[in-house]
């Protein structure tokens, strides 16, 4: 069984880790509460900017020594960004740790943003920006996400805006930096093959000197509104992608939630692969799945079919939601799909970096850590009534957020089906 | 240390193993010689819709029966097509593998091919077909595969053409199976938290009756020819991507291409990392790699960057590769890289479904298994004259083809360069 631990630096910085057996890898990771949601509504894109210039040098290193340094080490690492957060966090043979772990910190304390480098890093963003329009998969999952949280912080695009990109400056950036990077603020995680007590000394050593800080404020619950949101575009494939509210993270129903998303569209088996792609072939990919939240979920639906086979596909997709909101799901499918998630659980429990995300995710999201022991009894206890009562009480049908980019109009998608939205 | 282990049933089935330690999963994989590169030329896309239909039931279960009872067993699997096979594998807990192994045998043995099926699967190709035209970064790998090997079979497009997809019936598939699909052109491999005396003994009762055949014809080696092929179509990005000969499977160079390829082009010190992306902001992802191969191996380079930036990234890029090709790589770059592929293999190592990858491929392609302790070894053998060594004999620039897809012309992409081409 894997171990857990847990503390908290006199500064505020809390410290979580989990000892793996068997492995030789360690993944080390932070992430502090500066995601895009905190982007002011004049400088979309700001925390996308920092998260990507942390690598591009701090008071002690260029950009190019923290890369040459940690490849030479064997990191695999990088940064990453959502609506709440910024991530930085690394794959490496477990005694590469403390050189490692000396060079996130400083990336974290001290970046410089350097004149020079942002240059490069802002054009480099505005031709990530263009790449998304290439991207009809990640435009509608763009699309999703404004139309959803309508009006609310998780509203912005993470990437910004090209105007914004352009015109923002290092002031902004340091700014933006001395806001949100505080121990307070911000979780570090080591699971793999871990020594504990050498790596709480070594954070105490690297980051015990981090000035105290304050957590950034909470943002507060999105209210999503139902409805059918079509963007036409001359692509070959129409896009649709859809979510509706679900329970929260650290909810009782969690785990009832995945399985839940799992018998509607996550193995081959589930009822939107097999009536939308098997039954009728009407599409190449479709899926569903559960994503969690710190305020509520989302069930989240996709599929990508050609526009002559949009409006069925659409149709399908209805009477499948409509069916399970209203006569939830059987015991044998229940069983079969409860099989599967202990099995994904399993496996990822294989993985470092999974660990780490497991670990990171639920700290921040639950203020608690959860050991694989304790995930998988968790699993073993749902009940099939307890998954009808998740789809009873969160039903897809009646709040779905829905959008379709392709040729399609609303008019063609819908057909004769106006009245089911 | 793992172990591996390797057999041949009577029938000519090759089985192989490893057992690792600290792991309770296990990834069970199959691959046959019949990829796409045996589909006959009036019969694009054979090859794959034979992979695809393998799902769709056997003589013994439906295709329903298949995907239930293997989420059941908690099974993650899918099926895979290459230029020289199909592929079945899936990654589940140790104390599945017999149920697992036996539909798994039953699919590969026993297919039948249901008319009702093929209707639903090749609409779902054709689907699959259309949404390739979407994603630009797809369409110029396919064009970079379709120019370098011109004339030959690698060049044959894996998923097909559309008028042959919808002209290919269940007896084409029928008759490609019985071709192919035997144990003398198949190898059957696990990774994991193995007991061989058990697998060895499951084999042999689910495949030991497998009817004998004969090995698949070699191919032959390709011979690509040098060029610039740049295609002009109405995107937000210019995605280049190139190609050159390198050394094949289980050559004596084969770890010194993999470090040069990451020292041109792996991590975020590489040179084109650093020169194309982080000096210049000229593109958002630019990379190179290795790519093995039977007869020869391939250098592979992308970028995607803006079309008002194409011609500059281009001649960079250029600069780079010839700079690599006539001055070779220093000691500091060749220790950087060592320890970052060093590191690579290592942490892949802790992964079943890689393990089984590298099982299966080494056998395939060398003839061999190797264990990891024999990959560390030869990495740590490797010297920066030997890097030199290959990238002299195997030079980039001199045998590049390079293919673009985007707004820009041959003639607004090379510029002033044309000399260099």
């Amino acid at each position: 069984m894997p171990e857990q631990y847990k503390d908290v630096l006199p500064n505020g910085l809390t410290v979580l880790g989990e000892r793996l057996e068997g492995v030789r890898s360690l993944a080390l990771g932070f992430i502090v509460g500066a995601g895009s949601s905190y982007d002011p509504d004049d400088k979309s894109g700001l925390a996308h900017f920092t998260e990507t210039m942390l690598l591009e040098g701090t008071t002690n290193r260029t950009s190019r020594q923290i890369s040459d340094s940690l490849d030479s080490l064997g990191v695999s690492y990088g940064t990453s960004l959502d609506a709440e957060t910024i991530g930085l966090s690394g794959v490496m043979v477990s005694s590469r740790l403390e050189p490692a772990l000396e060079i996130f910190a400083d990336i974290l304390q001290n970046p410089s943003f350097p004149e020079d480098e942002m240059e490069q890093t802002r054009s480099s963003i505005l031709q990530e920006l263009r790449r998304e329009e290439d991207e009809p998969m990640v435009k509608v999952r763009d699309l999703l996400r404004r139309v959803y949280y309508e009006g609310h912080p998780y509203s912005k695009r993470p990437t910004g805006e090209p105007d914004v990109i352009s015109s923002l400056s290092s002031a902004d950036l340091r700014e933006y930096h001395a806001s949100y990077f505080n121990p307070a603020n911000t979780v570090c995680a080591a699971a793999g093959d871990l020594d504990w007590d050498l790596f709480r000394s070594l954070v105490e050593k690297f980051l015990g000197g981090w000035k105290p800080g304050t957590k950034a404020p909470e943002i507060g619950p999105p209210h999503p509104r139902p409805q059918l949101y079509v963007e036409n575009q001359q692509t070959q494939q129409e896009h649709i992608a859809g979510a509706a509210p679900s329970v929260p993270f650290g909810h009782d129903d969690y785990y009832a939630a995945i399985i839940a998303a799992e018998i509607l569209g996550g193995g081959m088996s589930s009822r939107l692969f097999v009536e939308v792609r098997e039954k009728r072939g009407l599409v190449y990919s479709v899926g569903a799945s559960y994503s969690p939240g710190r305020y509520q979920g989302s069930w989240r639906i996709y599929a990508g079919t050609t526009p002559e086979r949009a409006s069925q596909t659409y149709s399908v997709l209805m009477e499948e939601l409509h069916k399970l909101d209203s006569e939830g799901v059987s015991e044998e499918e229940f069983r079969r799909f409860q099989a599967l998630t202990r099995s994904h659980v399993l496996m990822a429990g294989e993985s470092t970096s999974a660990r780490l995300r497991s670990l990171l995710t639920s700290w921040w999201y639950e203020g608690r850590i959860k050991p694989l022991s304790y995930i998988r009894e968790r699993i073993d206890a749902v009940t099939v009534d307890q998954v009808n009562k998740v789809v009873r009480e969160w039903p897809l049908s009646s709040n779905l957020v829905l959008c379709a980019l392709g040729p399609s109009t609303k008019e063609s998608l819908v057909g004769e089906n106006v009245s089911k939205v």
